[in-house]
């Protein structure tokens, strides 16, 4: 990269956001150096955005130093971990100074929600692409996996689902939604806030977590695959949004109840949390959610045989013709047995 | 991504390489979870490196894989820290089996010989980008800073530099080499070792250090800077190989004295050391070196007058007409003065 384009960079980036006691050096060498507390383990996520994969080509800046950061954050959370530091791998076209600083905005105003500190990072010329990498701590022996959950547990999900997927839905279709329930939906696309206090509160109490990133259903089935269990949902406890129910509810977004359930359970980019728990931990689990707005719904339970089941209200199973991913549709026994 | 490459990518990359003892859960779940050592502290790096911008698209995968986990250990060995754990965020156009394997064969390679395990990872579509993250650990006060150089220092380099720029400039003329001088020049451009038991041996013992990645001027120069310095590196100590100067001793890549210092002094892709100590720490610094091959030599003293002075055999000054890079050329005192 050219001066003035270094001399960009690190105008939005070097020294930005808090300023944490236990780094050590930050960005400007090699490498940063950080000091973990004593006791603990160290987590590591990874997820990479690619623009015109994971989101639109027009999504705003400061929306996507949001997001980069957000589902990062999200995965931390569903190890029941505590993020601390991140470093940012941007990949630019060109160094455009209105769009780093909108980027930096977006990325700074969310690290410091958490105090999350930037302590490296790299920036190269090439197609818009954003890696971010976040460590954080866990207590030695308390991090959730995916592979703890065992006959009888139940399932549980925060906030509410399918959001993300029908403000996607909109956004393609050009079509406007009432000011208060689109202003709602977009920013649960756009500006998903990452569970991160849920999770660190579920550290060490519940069987098995996993973030919603790709459906509920797909990340769901991750949990299945990796403990060895099948599960049964009870469609009518999946949490819907006001915003969600009002707008798949009539006009031009109307859908039936099959159709919203598909799309609730299929869509990705909720960011919420699935987890799994003993029923002798559920009162725990309650006593935990009492502190925290989102809520938390049990949808399920965990059994021996293989698949997932989808239970309707009346006591039918819903078949999911189409997932939201590939991946997921050809795993056997989840197409709706 | 589809089923298929899911699978093709799993197959490649997951359980590969070394098992650690101190990885608690490794890729497949959310996040990876790692046991520092007690009494050190946690060194991240981070770098990206783009097909068409870092390295030329007809690059072999094998070639690709060794050096975006090589510059990265480069960063690691530079911090006098001891990699132990990494990252990959692959983005690819499409997942092709036989370049996957090779990259993979590549990366694990290098990453058995120094016994860094792979631990979690993101896979996405897009154009050839590959970003590495490494972690590691430094007992704590002796990671090596840029900052730390002071006038009467002496500075250092290991093995040679140039050869990378040589190699770079035949591969682009496309004008053969003898076999030994190509075969060894190339693997210096394509296959660097980075020198990470020197740079572990060098933690607490040294005052500054960087790796030469961007040519030894540029590099050296950010020590400079950091640190608040200036200094005069000898020439005729810029440790040289002997291909090196075979292949521009004579023939169609013929260079004069000041060319060929030119091109050691501002090509890129070294990946040696570059260091500085006290006087009285250079008996402590040779005995290191007595148990590494790849030699370490005094090239130059730090000053209290800032900018970087290149004096010749016969006591001139040279300029470096043209760096390497932009940002180093327009750094103030470093055009030859």
């Amino acid at each position: 990269m050219a001066m003035s384009e270094f001399e960009i960079i690190r105008r939005n980036f070097a020294s930005r956001g808090i300023d944490r006691g236990d780094v050590v050096l930050g960005i400007g060498d090699d490498g940063a150096v950080v000091r973990m507390p004593s006791g603990c383990d160290l987590v590591t996520v990874v997820d990479t955005l690619v623009a015109g994969v994971h989101f639109p080509h027009e999504t705003r800046p400061e929306d996507v130093g949001h997001k980069a950061l957000a589902v990062n954050l999200s995965d931390v959370a569903a190890m029941g971990a505590v993020p601390a530091w991140a470093t940012l791998a941007l990949t630019l076209p060109h160094a455009d100074e209105a769009w780093l600083s909108a980027f930096a905005r977006g990325f700074f105003g969310l690290a410091q929600r958490y105090e999350v500190q930037l302590v490296g990072g790299d920036t190269t010329h090439g197609p818009l692409t954003v890696t971010v990498q976040i460590q954080g701590w866990v207590h030695s022996g308390r991090a959730v996996r995916r592979s703890g959950a065992r006959p009888g547990d139940v399932i549980y999900l925060t906030g509410a689902v399918g959001d993300a997927g029908l403000a996607l839905r909109a956004w393609q279709q050009q079509q406007a939604l009432s000011a208060t329930d689109g202003e709602y939906l977009f920013s649960r696309l756009h500006r998903p806030i990452p569970r991160c206090r849920e999770g660190e509160a579920l550290s060490g109490e519940v069987s098995a977590m996993v973030d919603v990133s790709d459906g509920l259903a797909a990340d769901l089935g991750h949990i299945l695959e990796a403990s060895g269990v099948g599960a049964t949902l009870n469609l009518h406890s999946i949490p819907l949004s006001p915003s969600f129910v009002a707008v798949t509810g009539s006009g031009k977004y109307y859908m039936n109840e099959a159709e919203r359930l598909r799309l609730a359970l299929s869509a990705g980019d909720d960011y919420e949390l699935c987890f799994t728990a003993p029923e002798a931990q559920c009162r725990r689990v309650e006593d935990i959610f009492s502190n925290f707005s989102c809520g938390c719904h049990a949808i399920g339970i965990i059994e021996t045989a293989p698949g997932l089941r989808l239970r309707q209200a009346d006591g039918t199973l819903l078949s999911l013709e189409r997932n939201g991913y590939e991946h997921f549709a050809q795993e056997p026994g989840n197409a709706g047995n």
